[in-house]
């Protein structure tokens, strides 16, 4: 924290100056007494071009962790480096907002749970999904009893397009790197834990992906310790875009959360009545999410309040992830704990 | 009325054997105690091929006007035959269903109004639309005062596609022959009387149609003797088909009547999500209208209540009408009495 | 068959004179060359009553089956009655419409599709949803090529309520009674036959239903020799209504077949923008699907085509349902030959 | 303009610190090589919270008009002040963004049209409708042909509420106040100028407003040169909202533009299946439009391009408002130049 004219400004340094780090930079820059003081990036030239956009400095990593004022980080580096900056974190005092997932490992995303605990820091995992406008008002709506007791949970949870093959070798397979927002909505959504796991898929897409060990179509089911149940169907490649909906059938009623068009303009032709494919990807589809997560980091740390996507949430995630993976190699149902 | 087993069965001719007059025969043949006993049409040929398919007869006007078990009679004929066979219903202390409009001429239709009060027979215009189920619910929904007070209702009324112009040249205008039932809509659903008229047009899908004296799209409006205000949208040729809609703004919320459409298909591609364009034509749109109308009819023939649409509503639509061509001829304002 | 002045009818015998054996009369009524000869009900009563709207005969099951003048029957009876009756009018060389399921045992099914091909009739089992106008535009849609290769089927079915728990004991549980019609679904849309099938699912609704031994909410997730997945999400009570709604993903798109509404009214009001819940039971929401299936029957026989649901379809349904029942019951995945 | 370390930078005054001079000066604050100078508003308090909050200066008309530094102005001052502030920008040489309207009076406007033209200044009228994504797109759709020839537009303006009476006896009437927004969507839309005008209205919400010699409720219709068709209704107070719609038919299809909503949630319960109402009013529904039309002000300004609102723009819906009050004041349709 640094002493301002107007009261205490919270230093903070991001961590990757890719796609997702010029999103949090650019939306902290907006929250009042924050203030970005480093971008740390292996590109070192990313990293300067950020800075220069925000009147911000370049530093590696012992820079910005040794340097005390540093109230916060914000960690967008690649998901191997998330568990050692965090650790770093915790280690220095610095309450931390990092991207998902902790890590692939469970061991080592435990390890950093409990290090953010002993270190008293805020620690919140980037679930931006949670803090989408569309999905939080369901979330309300539900919490206020407009459905009654939540009975069943339907996820469509699809991408416009695969990512390199050479990313997928190492993102931890499909359960890690895509359906892990997914298993946060699941768990967020039913305010329930997972009983058993059922997860099966394919490879559709692109025979590369198989050769690389993994699927691109899931179908999970989840039946919770209250009996509720939960189905989520993903796909690496939706022809017409990238679609993110949920419905939640509860003993009073349904709601559903759907997608967001960039317009609302629809056309009568001779064949069809037509409107706008959703948002092109989750830069655009959850663009308000984005801003709205990180002024809700900041608002809980200057406020000591707790955050909504903890470390914790981050850890349940992944052991879901890892249970899917588990039911789909070994074609069982996985019992969880 | 005919004696059977049964009880009374009422015995009824049917004029005109085109394709409104098949509909009507279809749906008359499921009402219980009505038959159908004659079929009447200067083709003789599509009189006896509809006879045949009801097991019916063909008859001349003549015949079937003196056939004294003849209870109603339903004329479906050419809007030049409509006043003669109304007044020879009535003559013949024969119930009577006709085809909008009564007449082209306003005094013919008030001696057919006149004529039909004082046989004491029941004359009902075929005002479909206000049988359609959505529209309908519409009014149901106002009566119940789901939206307080109506203050406005914009209607939009377009066809696929102009009838051939030698139809144009006898149909007495745009506003006699299609937005009659829109001039209808209106006092139904605002339950009120025009106060002022303005109507203004254009040719703009095909020049014939202007040289027979006649325009292709229309914008009318009205304000009523309480002050509540209506616009209708025409046009003879809507390219993605026939389009009827409308919506009341009330004091307290609003009620829109949309299209009806063949299937539920939503179809999401690369370009864009969509749906199925409304019902092809009114034989399509308001097959249910129709259905429901000439039941309506019989029921209340058979009850002695009131009709929904009565020979006076036939009469106001056209007085409408008619001073919305004058507006439109003139290019002034038209008061209505 | 009887010849008449007008060409072959095909005389009927229609057994059961419920609610759907109504139904089926009606439709039956308006085939051209098809006459209702008989009907057959324990309840004379309501055989009577039936009969006597369509000028029909009151028959008991000897003397239907024994009249060589009926060329088909149609089985609407319970369930326990339907092989027997299918056996008995195969064995009279009767072509045969029987409402779903076969029977509850697969061995009795299989011996009914022996039965049936043996004897050379025609016998359709009664998925009229195939038939729906929605669901049918989406299964031409997709074999046109709309969407390219089928990947991805959800299914959601939902009840508005449970049946008497008394129906429930002797129905042969959830997945016979409610699901064979998704699984036909599955196998129709798909056009593709299961390897694998996992079902769970909870009692959430009325504990009546799982002291009955059942549940009332189930998750199935079925994986098809190809690879295409599907999921199918059922309750026994949604409380906004019936809803009947599938989704398929293709490699080039997606086609969504929705559920169908009494009216087209859109109502705003200070809190919502709303529209009508869907068409409150299986009765009205697949009226035209039933008006079309046993038009498609009677046509079949009379033109000596094949049906599109056959009795091997029936005896697939079954098999996928009991496969469900077994994966509930053991909690594992079940092989599918 | 200042030059600075990254280059030229363009000063800017805003006029008018209330609710749209502050969502301006935010906007401003985003747009690259701007810099908000001066506040200058007769309230010194809310001159200077904004000013604080943008690290800006707080001045006077004078102060500001004076400093030859400043390049451009932001008018968002009450109406009354528009002329007058857009002759001192012209005079001294600065670059003008001014809110609707320009004048009440059309003499007035017409002077200050001449005066930006003599002074060579950029001036463009806050029209920000233009620039709503939803609207937009449908304008540049048409331009590419989508829909053929433009016909008819159809345009619903309604408001959540009436403003206080007092408001309204100085707005210049509904007209001007309300529908000018409307008269300018009409001329971008259709691409075309009125030929003829017809306007009529009532008061139906609240006595007061006719008391103050106003109207609430209009419907104005407007024949274009060219034959095309444009109807307008509004009303000052929809009961469930800001409502903000237009469609435009044309010679091979429609295009629809609709409400912009808070959320994607659908509700289902026992009565209805409904949607959210739209945005509250036009600082949420046009949020975005007012980000783009300042971004393309500065962006005309920057590289010397011709803005899309000009003051000619202004001046023709300042002449449709006048023509639309003299046709309801007197009756009558009016004719225009």
């Amino acid at each position: 924290m640094t002493e301002t004219a107007g009261g205490k400004t919270l230093d903070v340094a991001v961590f990757g100056a890719g796609r997702i780090g010029r999103i949090h930079a650019a939306n902290l820059a907006r929250q009042p007494s924050v203030r970005l003081k480093y971008v740390v990036d292996v590109n070192r030239e990313a990293a300067a071009a950020l800075a220069a956009q925000h009147g911000a400095q370049v530093a590696d990593v012992d820079g910005a962790m040794g340097d005390a004022s540093i109230g916060a980080t914000v960690i967008c580096s690649s998901t191997d480096t998330h568990a050692d900056l965090i650790l770093k974190s915790a280690a220095a005092k610095k309450h931390v907002f990092c991207e998902k997932p902790v890590d692939l490992a469970i061991e080592r995303a435990r390890e950093c749970a409990d290090a953010v605990t002993r270190a008293g820091v805020v620690c919140m995992i980037g679930f931006q999904r949670r803090f989408d406008p569309t999905f939080a008002a369901v979330k309300a709506r539900i919490d206020a009893g407009e459905i009654g007791t939540p009975e069943m949970l339907v996820v469509t949870s699809r991408d416009p397009g695969a990512p390199p093959v050479e990313y997928i070798k190492h993102s931890g397979g499909i359960f890690k790197d895509m359906l892990i927002h997914d298993f946060d909505i699941f768990r967020w959504i039913l305010d329930d834990e997972a009983a058993t796991v059922h997860a099966t898929g394919s490879c559709l897409t692109d025979p590369a992906i198989a050769e690389a060990g993994d699927i691109d179509s899931t179908a999970v089911t989840i039946r919770t310790k209250r009996g509720r149940l939960c189905q989520i169907n993903t796909t690496r490649r939706a022809a017409y875009g990238y679609d993110q909906r949920f419905e939640v059938l509860g003993s009073e009623g349904m709601l559903q959360a759907g997608n967001v068009r960039p317009t609302e303009v629809v056309a009568w032709s001779k064949r069809a009545v037509a409107i706008d494919v959703p948002e092109a990807f989750f830069l655009e589809r959850y663009r308000a999410a984005y801003a709205d997560e990180i002024a809700h980091f900041f608002a809980a740390v200057t406020e000591g309040k707790p955050v909504r996507t903890t470390v914790a949430d981050g850890l349940k995630a992944l052991e879901l992830a890892e249970a899917a993976t588990q039911s789909w190699r070994e074609g069982r149902i996985v019992q969880l704990g």
